[in-house]
């Protein structure tokens, strides 16, 4: 027997097939969206009062999402800026999200080179980290070598990685679209990395535990960075709220040999947890029923 | 009387002058580093026992630092592998830094879009954020929109921000260094935000509260960014430790019309608190003796 941990490939393939879909849960706490059953808008970042309805948010969140999707996507910024207690509570939701057997793809866009890289992929990855994480979105700006500590780390605890490639905001055009000898540089980024998302390849599950953040607003980017990175998962964000239809959003995913939907997560959070009649709601049982219909209507859009 | 904040532009001018140098001290508590008087290298992080040695190291060099230099840069990643304990420690430690008259700036590498970004800046920036800090770093993959609210929020509070441009690591020769059209990518990013760096200069001061990373291992591109960028304060790692000398480390700064340096810091972490005579103490009495030493060293080689 071996004591290789199972896969972050192998886990995700298995959620896709068992929840039958591809939608990933944003955990988005925004203090000015915040329903008055969460505290309302008023709240003082990182006080007791704050820190209960943070916590009471998340947790309705994921008891919706739980069984019925693959993964929730905690934002982490938006606990941060609640400080050391908001970390608090980030650490307590994640553990609670992977009891409810949800994969925690864990939005912390965190980045930095040699020994620094290292202490943020352990602070991060793994179910043994003070933040257990499935898998982490990180920076690649810095290069490879400072992806390489991520990728090393999650290798070894059986977790993913999604590296940012092409973000959903208009600004990716800035860096990201630039033309570096007749390739952008979201393209050279996949190339770069081509190699370790096939050395972290799970045949079985089909796909690698390491895979790019490839935003639903540009399809025709995503399309291209399948063609580059057949294996990688994609974490699509954008869809909905930032105005990307299912179409777009779909477009990097691929299918597997019964025609279903795999490769990767479209993730949907403001139209989920704050949909018009979740914010509109007049008490909890109200809220619960319009974030579950939101959540069943994303996830009929997202089959086909 | 106006209420608006002295800019983050003007106090690091001010540092600069009183204490005569431009170094900044960096506070990487490594944890495969940590001498046995602060717990040695086998802490289980985030313990009660880890926490107390890793405050205890940050104290010290603050007390080393206070007076001596304009200010001190905490790792964020070597705390965040603490868990939301290692966090309460460096919200804790930026405090003492501010309180000890040392400007912290915050090697956090945070980067995001939209409202998202606003809560990371709103967590980092200013005397009242959670993590109170004078600066930021922040990681431009995601372009220019991403930066906008980090630079709002800096200019409401005072505070100032450090974009990455040209890293220290080898890796930085992967994306950044890329030609498109040209212009090197961390060119196209200087030119990018020109026009931030501009409308945040405090002409007292005489440099902007936007400023960039740009690595010592690199003065051929720090002259370049100087000459695109001749008002953003220029935050240096990659002296001493990472291999670059001195003459290297001070390509990208300015001297003053009174032939003084300034328009930037020059960080050194390693270098001063895990200098090899630090490393070996015997006592804490001689630990302090080493790395006031090894500041001292530091500041006179900066000095020239």
């Amino acid at each position: 027997m071996s004591n290789a941990p199972v896969s972050f490939a192998a886990r995700l393939a298995t959620k896709i097939n068992t929840t039958g879909t591809v939608l990933c849960v944003g955990i988005d706490p925004h203090p000015h969206l915040m329903h008055s059953l969460f505290g309302g808008t008023d709240a003082i970042p990182g006080s007791p009062e704050a820190l209960t309805h943070l916590e009471a948010f998340c947790s309705e969140l994921i008891d919706a999402a739980s069984g019925k999707v693959p993964a929730v996507k905690p934002q982490a910024a938006l606990f941060e800026q609640h400080g050391p207690g908001g970390m608090r509570v980030l650490a307590d939701i994640a553990r609670k999200a992977r009891e409810a057997s949800l994969l925690v793809i864990m939005d912390a866009k965190r980045g930095d080179i040699g020994s620094t890289a290292e202490a943020y992929a352990s602070a991060w990855l793994g179910p043994d980290a003070l933040f257990p994480s499935d898998a982490l979105t990180v920076n690649p700006y810095l290069g490879l070598d400072s992806l390489m500590p991520f990728i090393t780390q999650a290798s070894a605890v059986g977790a993913g990685l999604f590296i940012l490639a092409r973000t959903s905001n208009a600004g990716s055009r800035d860096l990201q679209q630039l033309d570096a000898g007749g390739t952008p540089i979201w393209a050279h980024l996949a190339r770069l990395i081509a190699p370790v998302v096939t050395d972290n390849l799970d045949a079985i599950a089909g796909f690698s535990s390491i895979g790019i953040v490839a935003g639903a607003t540009g399809p025709d980017e995503a399309h291209a960075l399948r063609t580059e990175l057949p294996t990688a998962p994609f974490l699509i964000p954008g869809y909905g709220a930032q105005g990307a239809s299912a179409t777009d959003a779909l477009a990097g995913l691929i299918r597997d040999n019964q025609n279903k939907l795999t490769g990767g997560l479209v993730n949907a959070s403001r139209g989920i947890s704050h949909c018009a009649a979740a914010q509109t709601a007049a008490d909890i049982s109200s809220w619960r029923r319009a974030v579950n219909d939101a959540l069943s209507h994303a996830t009929d859009a997202l089959a086909s």
